[in-house]
């Protein structure tokens, strides 16, 4: 694999690679030396347009954890700022010896950019684009799921039938995208629940259902719901009149999640709002997998920084 | 020992088994790779809500060479300043997988919620909340008090009849009450010497004397001096009339500093208000400890977190 | 070497020796692991009292490359920006046992401050001090002219005979001045083209000569042709009526670009103001180094921080 920047280019066969992959990466967790040498030499670049300190953290820990050197670059205060072009910054990180760009941008197709240019030969992570794409938070869902479901028999398996109700401000996520396409690739079948303001214009395109009432799509009984954080600034505009009023149409409030299946999987990519979005019985229930899929998360980090810098990622483009 | 919140919770043996540590962590500064492999794998991450980049570095240093992996997480410009509950971090971080969490907190026994709170699995040790604690400062004191009493035969002894004098802003002191604590546990008779405006109101409870006159406690003789950090902004407030003021009744001046014994040991946390709480002839002495206390911070900052964190955790609790 | 200041500082055998130990460490940056462990258990701070992420990133890289643990200290927001002396942030520093420290400050000879003071016994690198100096920079620049000219022979050689141009902001410029001493120590020629108002007043002892038609300079065949960064800020002050002027007579545009002969070598710190001072056209073509020096910076810095910080620290002072 040369870059990670969609989660729309990837195959089933390179999906489901990455996800096991990133099985014997949680397993290097629960050894008493958390730490593989596998990056040992590289340098891992992680290039914040935006602050994000929860992704950031997130691919530090899991650049570290394969024993890369990371340095870490928040666009803000430096030249990037005086208007330095996208151009001269990665051709800065190239020239420094960067063999990893983890980037989160808030032009959608930033990092597609940076990887089309020839600007820079580092392997690229999209780690957010504007409303574009977020991949490695749509593997690390795909292989929540999985994990939940099939357990230890997980390898090599994809999410064949997996019904995934996705809940909430679809027009502004990244989240929503990547999983669309993620999701669809592995075999589930995705239901979009938002208000008609919040849905993008071309969704006649996705491969997905709509639906524009939550207690309809939690009746249908899926087996995950997973809600999208709300971004609060957005109350104040045109799309809703009140948090109060978005909580009781969208929210997953307490009704809702008690009339979910016991098997069902509450999802939700965090930072949450609490009693906005979701509820804190959802939320810190049995069902929800809100800190696993943080703990997977760096799992599925190391996956995707394993594949791209590693001596094996040529090889490995297209291994089953 | 599982946490380091509080000097108030530590026994005279644990006080004293972590001092001893911080000896042999002594000894690895003076070799030719001052390195331990002690923690490797391990993460520790500083998440301080409030900057404080001297005790961020020290325990930064202090965890890189027992060759943790470190991660910094300033709250500033996170989710966290965006309103994400105190909860939704400390999981998320247990979640990546944190060992160690060292926490900076504006809130009085931030801290212990989150020691306390089952949240997170991590060691945690508070470095500094509110106006509450700020315990490995007061070990670094006492570590330091104990080297120039008794230098090299100072491992498994306490501080018994040393007399120590704390000056200045004592209720806002965190600094202060860690001191307390500490001192008294291992023996040593505190007095405190403050205006009536800067002692807080339950001193009633706490094992120590006080006085309101700074020229009566020098000429005690007392062993050590430790001269608090003043914060100018309260200058301006109804504390004081004016910096000099202050400065002519409460500072360590020069005449002041003179009438001290030769043997006496002047202590100051940083970073000094040189001409205000302390003169530059008092910080510049070789009665001044100042900058051992900063080295023996990496120290004990290392033996915190070796006891924290290495395997020996569990056992080391109550070795003598 | 003890500290590196200043290039009037060096002798021509300390440059090419330090030059030298680069060409082995840019070697270094070919192997499959690109790490040696020469600084290991050694600790770096990188302090910086003004935002340079460029600067900063190269030594980061540079020192983590040697193995080195690096802390970064942003001195905004820290107890510095509260009025802090730079003794006790140094004595600190010292204290914490930073073996090397790296400092970018606004003051011109505040590098030299800390090196003379006696505070601090770490190696002192001046990464940029007001207008005064920026030695690693001209190292790095003298290094990729050097390899330009004679490639694999490289190594003991100076830069005799060679003629170099230097053309902007020279008044405001460290740049300008580092690379004028050290230019002239390896043998070089150099030539200043800039507008009277900025160029300093104490020129006369400058050993270079002058020249203020920028088209004249071109024509006049130079090895290499240097273009200053200018700041566009100071084009809102006296200096010049606008950016569009400052382009038309002070800019390596096309035309001039094209008047240049096929070898010759076309160089710029960065980050470049493309269309101001130079044109992209020269900034992209095979005649410019300014991915090359950047690239070289790295190797640069790893030369340095091995001569102060490494064991043979003392003995590497007078090798040829």
């Amino acid at each position: 694999m040369r870059h990670l920047l969609s989660t729309k280019d990837l195959s089933r066969d390179e999906a489901i690679n990455l996800l096991d992959i990133a099985e014997d990466m949680a397993d290097v967790a629960q050894r008493e030396v958390k730490k593989l040498p596998t990056l040992r030499g590289k340098t891992v670049v992680n290039l914040f347009f935006e602050d994000s300190t929860r992704t950031r953290i997130s691919f530090e820990a899991a650049a570290k954890r394969l024993s890369a050197d990371v340095i870490n670059f928040s666009a803000k205060g430096s030249s990037v700022s005086k208007g330095e072009s996208l151009k001269d910054t990665a051709q800065t990180l190239a020239a420094i010896g960067a063999d990893g760009v983890v980037i989160r941008h808030p032009a959608s197709g930033g990092p597609a950019v940076l990887a089309a240019s020839g600007w820079i030969d580092a392997g690229i992570i999209n780690a957010g684009d504007g409303t574009h794409e977020h991949p490695t938070q749509a593997l690390l869902d795909a292989f929540t799921i999985r994990r939940r479901i099939h357990g230890q028999a997980s390898r090599s398996r994809g999410l064949d039938g997996v019904t995934v109700t996705i809940v909430g401000d679809v027009l502004h996520s990244r989240v929503a995208r990547s999983n669309l396409w993620l999701l669809t690739t592995l075999g589930a079948e995705v239901t979009f629940v938002a208000p008609p303001t919040l849905l993008p214009s071309n969704t006649a395109l996705w491969p997905a259902r709509f639906s524009f009432d939550l207690d309809d799509a939690i009746d249908a009984g899926p087996d995950v719901v997973m809600m999208l954080r709300i971004q609060t600034e957005r109350m104040s505009a045109a799309f809703f009149p009140s948090s109060r009023e978005y909580s009781r149409v969208w929210g997953l409030d307490d009704a809702r999640f008690g009339r979910l299946g016991p098997a069902s999987i509450v999802m939700h990519p965090g930072p949450m709002n609490r009693g906005l979005e979701i509820s804190s019985a959802a939320a810190d229930s049995a069902n929800s997998t809100v800190l696993e899929q943080v703990t997977n998360g760096v799992s599925v980090r190391m996956a995707a920084l394993y594949l791209l810098l590693s001596g094996d990622r040529k090889e490995s483009k297209n291994v089953d």
